[in-house]
């Protein structure tokens, strides 16, 4: 029955979807969103924008725009149920990458076959409000009601702070929700187009990805990247912890990465960011370290693993730029989240169009012709 | 990067897993559920012992097997979260599977070192009470409270109706609960797999699959080969009507499958158990009728369609099983949850042994050179 039966265990290799929404070159460096190389893109577009791009194939007109803002607007506020849920979730402090998986869930959506792109808004709209409403809550205060005059990103500032941030501010979490969108299969995404696939709804496809994002082979955890900055603490420490940690055989967080063999451009347009953001003197000194970090350890992993050619990926500059944006590290997950589910979203809608089970095989290995024992005599 | 660059885009022919837990042969019509031929299994075993078979690796034993119908049976009153989801639930008049898979993720684990498979008992105890609960509740009744002295089966059905079930009914559900406990890399398996390959919790696995699970595709749908039956009506009615149905190009619900091209196993057996369940006279009309829509289908598609070696399929049965079981159509599906969400957590204990990240490959065929255009001038 099989074609062949040789086990690709982790799929490497194995090509399992054409896709308009992003393309990544491991070894030239380059990712493609939607037709745009990332640098053309993220610093520029807002991330309504963005949303457009990916679920509808192109940039929104002075008429499209403002539709789909006031749209997204609309739709932020939670059902008192998914509200509920959170402050349940609250009580019991649970992680807020669970509690967003279980208040996604219960989120409900109705196709629409004239304006399939329709179908994402209340979810894009309100994964943001989850996720601010969760951090409120688990830090005993009580959500901040979105406001509809704010767009996506100057919002989910003002929901998790409860002031209005200033344009820099809004600018840096644009560029970042726009830089980590989408990216290729990734297991979540991969996830999504698999429960698309069965013909099931966008919120099961979205919950499903949620839960592949938590794990922490899923890549998508930037804390530990910061967490040791922090631990560095000054300039002067930083070859010295370094070099001790490289030679305990440990992994340095915040560089190398599976795909990118040379710099990670997600890295680039989020260091570029950065700078911009810290420019203002909020946190300057750690922006500061962080570089010097940087540096120091480029040097010494050149030094002792040249044939690695490993380079400062993307977790390094999202730390740094969401620590700018005053996020703390529990938020770093939920906000790439924040981003990501546009880019599910776009990849369901994608899948419902090839409109193919995905379902691969399996190899049994097990006995085959075991006989029943009664309980009595085993 | 990519070995090749062709797309399999529904894994067709692709072996992502080597799995000792179900073997499927859909040349030779054969089943193996961890080491066990099907007819050996499921009419032999409670649905306790298979869950043991499952996530252990053998049958208890008359030590093992008490302490894992107890722990199950322990643990199967739902959380006041949970419970409270599901009214609102009722409430909205959402469809039995949206209710599943949004309590079901309320649901909290936590990894047993020790005892890996302990981690799956308050799922497996608690999807039964769900779908039970929300039955209930959707049909404008409270929910019956389980109990503890009661098997799985016996309960499942007590919950439902209230009464405790006679020894046919019960043998009947354990029997279809072995039945389709298990069937390779299914699209619901493989969405746990995919969750479980990122290090991700037992949950998230579970509710990424009942989301899968939902999708009209994944297969699982056996109320439509039921109401055929019911449309029938009497035995005089049947060839004319399958005669008729056939000239319009229609599909005969309940006849095929995608992978076995002979008699489908399960079928089997589960035809050999309702026979027995009908024995006492419940309901016996509807299954002599469907006893005789079935020959003069395979009559028929012999006929018309003799190269495609059509079939009775497993969905048939499970019908008519599930009907002589007192079940609606709307709990079919959900029942089959009951059952597959024991052989989703085996996948996710093995998947957790392999450890091996699951990330396919894309193919990008969108443009690449896009430059940015301010939306003035769009």
């Amino acid at each position: 029955m099989n074609d062949e039966m040789i086990v690709r265990s982790g799929l490497e290799g194995v090509v399992a979807a054409s896709t308009a929404l992003s393309g990544v070159d491991g070894e030239a460096g380059e990712l493609v969103i939607a037709g745009f190389p990332l640098a053309e893109l993220a610093p520029n577009a807002t991330f309504e924008e963005t949303i457009h791009l990916l679920w509808k194939g192109d940039l929104p007109d002075a008429d499209s725009l403002p539709d789909l803002r006031e749209s997204l607007a609309a739709a932020r506020a939670l059902p008192p149920m998914t509200l509920q849920l959170l402050r349940e979730a609250a009580t019991l402090r649970l992680p807020a990458m669970d509690a967003l998986r279980m208040a996604a869930g219960t989120l409900i959506t109705t196709p629409n076959d004239a304006d399939p792109a329709r179908e994402g808004i209340p979810i894009a709209a309100r994964v943001p409000t989850i996720v601010a409403a969760y951090h409120r809550l688990a830090s005993g205060h009580d959500p901040i009601a979105p406001r509809a005059d704010l767009g996506h990103s100057a919002n989910y500032l003002h929901m998790l702070t409860g002031s209005e941030p200033d344009a820099a501010a809004v600018r840096g979490l644009d560029t970042y929700l726009n830089t980590v969108v989408d990216h290729g299969l990734n297991a979540s995404t991969f996830t999504a187009r698999v429960i698309t696939s069965t013909g099931s709804d966008l919120v099961s496809a979205v919950v499903g990805a949620v839960g592949a994002l938590k794990g922490p082979l899923h890549g998508g955890a930037p804390g530990p990247a910061l967490d040791m900055v922090f631990e560095i603490g000054t300039a002067e420490r930083a070859e010295g912890y370094l070099r001790e940690k490289l030679e305990r055989g440990e992994r340095l967080m915040g560089f190398g990465h599976r795909i990118y063999k040379v710099r990670d451009p997600r890295a680039d347009v989020l260091a570029e960011a950065s700078e911009k953001l810290f420019e203002d003197g909020r946190d300057r000194a750690i922006y500061l370290l962080a570089r010097d970090v940087e540096s120091t350890a480029l040097r010494l992993l050149a030094e002792r693993k040249p044939e690695r050619r490993l380079q400062t990926n993307v977790e390094f500059y999202t730390a740094l730029l969401l620590h700018g944006l005053s996020l703390p590290t529990e938020l770093f997950t939920p906000t790439f989240a924040v981003s990501r589910v546009v880019g599910w979203i776009a990849h369901a809608f994608e899948q419902r169009r090839a409109g193919r089970l995905i379902r691969p095989q399996s190899v049994y290995t097990g006995a085959r012709d075991n006989r029943w024992i009664p309980i009595e005599r085993r």
